[in-house]
């Protein structure tokens, strides 16, 4: 069932209400505006007239156990006519404080179509005291029937919204929240956030020296630290490698492009609000940040022409692209406004598509499995047969959806398809990750596209002597290097696989007069391309062990007096513990066996 | 002796003033402004009534020869008074053409300081036809005594110039030439012109599949081609290996930064004539492309605590800059707007100089030794005792001066001391490489640097617990890729050594029946990292052979009937020809000697 018809989502909606009510009681002169139930609980939009602090929410909490403990009924009300929906507004859903405290209400009446009702949702009831507690709110609910149903529940965290999403209306005070219909489900969900908490890639990021972000350089820019460099840079290579197997060509191309680019492309159209501002320069010349490649491979495709024979023609660059994000949007490397796309796009002939497309999903299969993320579902994304916004020729369409099906079944995936799920220039296949957490991240995509080449009229001279519009297929396996390690670090909760760890080994002189030894067999590591450190800190053997575990370095090596004259290492691995003393020969099997 | 004083620099102002009067004699109308000699030549700027063709350029040269033949002695005259000197630019230079063909000698004459003495070069003769040659130029001279001097001449081409080099003013039509005192040293240079344009690095970039440009991507914006993407590629690895092995840290950083940063590090004053337009957002936060990587990695150094055990600490980064240039000033990749450094910041402890500043400079020998590079001279730029513009204190100066001269001595190099060439914020060392042409080209720089330390409040904690600022060390072997590889361009007309070639080896079926076997020796060697190609086109083995060996690749394999039986190739050297038959392990050896 749809989560939206669900009695949860009714729940969540009520427990908005509520938190509502315990706020205009503990915070007169408070502005209500949306309070919607959302994916993991509810929120709520509020103008406070004094700053609201996070330590402020326990009060909240409290008050709405008191409120949710008066069992007020929920009951419907529904305006005769628009008038009589203002002066409800005006007289009762602001607690009798004057008509400036409606302002967010009366702007959502207005914004109700004509002819459509106008219903309220009103709770009430009078507590031991003799007070009467009573909250209207402007809403179509549904509800549940009394307040006393809503007894799972919290206040999670504040934030800053605008009023509509826009900046140039005033920042409101969100206030989220959760609830749920058992305390058992409430704190197992509780249980997970502490988790995620504690994966926090963001936290991690900073502990383990993977990334970090500076006020003056600027919001959703991260800087890549030693370790998150090579971190990237290995799962490049990685990547580099695997594509150069499968005939794909490595381009390179710029940051920046006149916006005429984009105005071919058509995405100063379809993706202006990501667009970064435009530079103007002096000679009337006009740029933008890239906000993605295609065009400029597309630009290479055109340079040369192209025959049958040279298809299909495989472009691929780690390309860093720029997407305006406003900065209450950014969530550490999942939102970010830089980020680097292990993009490629491939030019094929019709007869091509198939096999291409199988490549290319045979490709983000393998880098799934690489990487450790096997738990994936395949959603292919259709035409609405209903909808007329697609472009390009009915036949095309055809043959592109049933290759992305016959793709599936000869790869032996399992498959939903989702009609009107794909973009209106082509389908789609998305593999959709299971984390460690068992959330869902879409990932990656591939992409069949008939609109590009068309405003491009991109060409190859078939064996007919003739032009023929190649297709374009657009496919990035880790999507974004930035979010895939975000996803990453939080899956391993930092404990990268051995083959991605950036310190593969850390070498631990037990005293200084082990040090020389220690770069001995450093170097001797380094040699077959491992990634060791030597830790030559002045301190205990125990202290060593405990930062370098919190490093999450697969494997420390110990080196000793007993280890330095019989040519052995103590071997302890980040998660199996002591291993004991072996051979380095022994070792470096051991290690070669799990890369 | 200085050009500037010399009688070839005397003979090319006479040559620039020869050609203005051919085309006032030829161009009625066409209005002078400056002419000055220049490096190789001379140019006059012309503002023409019609557009002037380079096809027009023999013309005027013809009618140069008959001036010259002329012999008209050229004279030097004094204006007793501003108002004599406008009288004479009114009515005398102007051929009687009126005032506003005098409009940019006006301006001229009013950029004369007031007290300077206004002199005017006068060439006057009457020919056979007695029809009268007279040319009157505002000028300082010196000239040589009369045209006939002026016999060893040619006019190169033309271009476009602003007027005062500003944008909002006029383009006027470059008309560029050159003079020389003897015929043969006009033939040498026009002979080394040939050979440029032979090796010139947009004609081969282009022939060779390296890079292209593109109108609607913008100037001075090039695309990477696979065959130079993979040049570039290869170049990296090499120097990430090398930098691996010395101990250098990866880092990778964003192509924006807030001009918060930039004002930290004082570049938006002192770099801000080569930034591109600010990008303002609606939060109001104002980005700039970012020019150079410094202030990031000064903000990744910052991010924690550094213990004079962690110094020298050594970020690298192949960091991809922006600088605004004019549209007019870009040429292929030697000036372009956008460029990969492969930059690298030391931050080092006082007493750690001289040993990181040796480092250094070996790594940059030996990448030129690499690149095959190995005609170079080193200059060390220090202070000149007489300015005072040098920030930092006199000790560090000695200090950082000293490490630079010793290292060069203990680098046995020998190099030559130029005061006065430091920058403001410490001295360098430069080196400058000749390329295959005898060309000068400054290449590598090793800067020391007590600026930006001071103005980011870099510190290391002592081992007197006390904390004291680090030194900077800027160095970029390559310089810029871009660059470096327009130079290895025209530097090996194209014929890279094998290490660097984008495809090292061609194999060449004979007919299509040895597709097979060509495909599996090229899987074999490519199993060996050797970048391989089959030409399967469906042409003669001589056009294979001919169109490969255009594309420079060094080795080409030849496969047939007998090769195929034999298990051997027919070995073709894009230099040596025609090697003979050998076993593929035979050619493996060879090759492998030479890599």
């Amino acid at each position: 069932m749809d989560y939206e018809q669900s009695d949860l989502y009714k729940l969540r909606h009520s427990a908005a209400h509520l938190m509502a009510q315990a706020v205009t009681e503990l915070y007169p002169g408070a502005k209500l505006s949306i309070g919607p139930p959302i994916e993991n609980g509810f929120y709520y939009d509020i103008e406070f007239a004094e700053p609201f602090r996070e330590e402020e929410l326990p009060k909240v909490e409290q008050k709405m156990r008191e409120l949710s403990n008066l069992k007020q009924p929920i009951t419907k009300r529904i305006a005769s006519d628009r008038n009589e929906a203002k002066q409800i507004i005006l007289q009762e859903t602001t607690n009798g404080q004057g008509p400036e405290n409606a302002f967010y209400k009366l702007e959502l009446l207005e914004a109700i179509p004509a002819g459509d009702e106008v219903t309220f949702f009103e709770q009430r009831a009078t507590d031991k005291q003799g007070k009467e507690h009573v909250f209207i709110d402007l809403c179509r609910g549904p509800h549940v029937e009394n307040t006393g149903q809503i007894k799972h529940f919290k206040l999670m965290n504040v934030a800053g919204a605008y009023w509509r999403g826009d900046v140039k209306n005033k920042m409101l005070t969100r206030i989220y929240g959760t609830a749920f219909g058992s305390q058992e489900e409430l704190d197992q969900y509780l249980h997970r956030l502490e988790e995620a908490k504690r994966r926090d890639h963001r936290v991690l990021g900073r502990e383990l020296g993977l990334f970090m972000f500076s006020p003056i350089v600027g919001s959703g820019l991260p800087l890549w630290l030693p370790k998150g460099a090579t971190l990237r840079e290995t799962m490049g290579d990685f990547l580099k490698e695997e594509q150069l197997k499968r005939g794909y060509d490595p381009v390179v191309t710029p940051n920046i492009a006149s916006i005429k680019l984009y105005e071919k492309s058509g995405h100063i159209l379809t993706f202006r609000e990501k667009l970064f501002p435009f530079m103007e320069d002096e000679e009337k010349e006009t740029f933008v940040l890239k906000p993605m490649n295609c065009p400029f491979h597309i630009e290479i495709y055109r340079s040369q022409l192209r025959s049958y024979r040279d298809l299909p023609v495989r472009l691929a660059e780690f390309g860093t692209v720029y997407r305006y994000e406003q900065s209450g949007e950014l969530a550490g490397l999942l939102r970010v406004r830089g980020f680097t796309q292990d993009d490629a796009h491939l030019f094929v002939r019709p007869d091509q598509l198939l096999d291409e497309f199988i490549g290319v999903v045979e490709l983000m299969m393998l880098v799934l499995k690489k990487l450790g993320l096997q738990d994936y579902t395949v959603r292919v994304g259709t035409r609405d047969p209903a909808s007329t916004k697609y472009i390009g020729h009915e036949e095309n369409w055809k043959q592109a959806e049933d290759a992305i099906v016959a793709a599936c079944q000869r790869l032996e995936m399992s498959y939903m398809v989702s009609p009107g799920d794909a973009a209106f220039y082509g389908p789609k296949l998305d593999l959709i990750v299971k984390d460690a957490l068992g959330r869902d991240w879409q990932m990656g995509t591939v992409q069949v596209d008939y609109n590009l080449p068309e405003r491009f009229e991109l060409e190859y001279i078939g064996e007919d002597s003739k032009p023929h519009r190649p297709i374009m297929i657009h496919r990035a396996p880790f999507g974004s290097l930035e979010r895939m390690i975000g996803l990453l670090t939080e899956h391993y909760a930092g404990a990268f696989p051995l083959w991605l760890s950036p310190v593969q080994i850390a070498v631990l002189p037990i005293a200084d007069r082990h040090n020389e030894a220690a770069a001995a067999l450093a170097e001797r590591l380094r040699a077959l391309k491992l990634r060791v450190i030597v830790d030559e800190s002045r301190e205990t053997l125990g202290k060593k062990i405990r930062e370098n575990q919190r490093q999450k370095s697969p494997y420390m090596l110990i080196l000793g007096d007993r280890d330095v004259e019989a040519g052995t290492v103590g071997v302890r691995h980040r998660e199996e513990g002591d291993l004991g003393a072996m051979s380095v020969d022994t070792f470096l099997a051991k290690v070669q066996a799990e890369l």
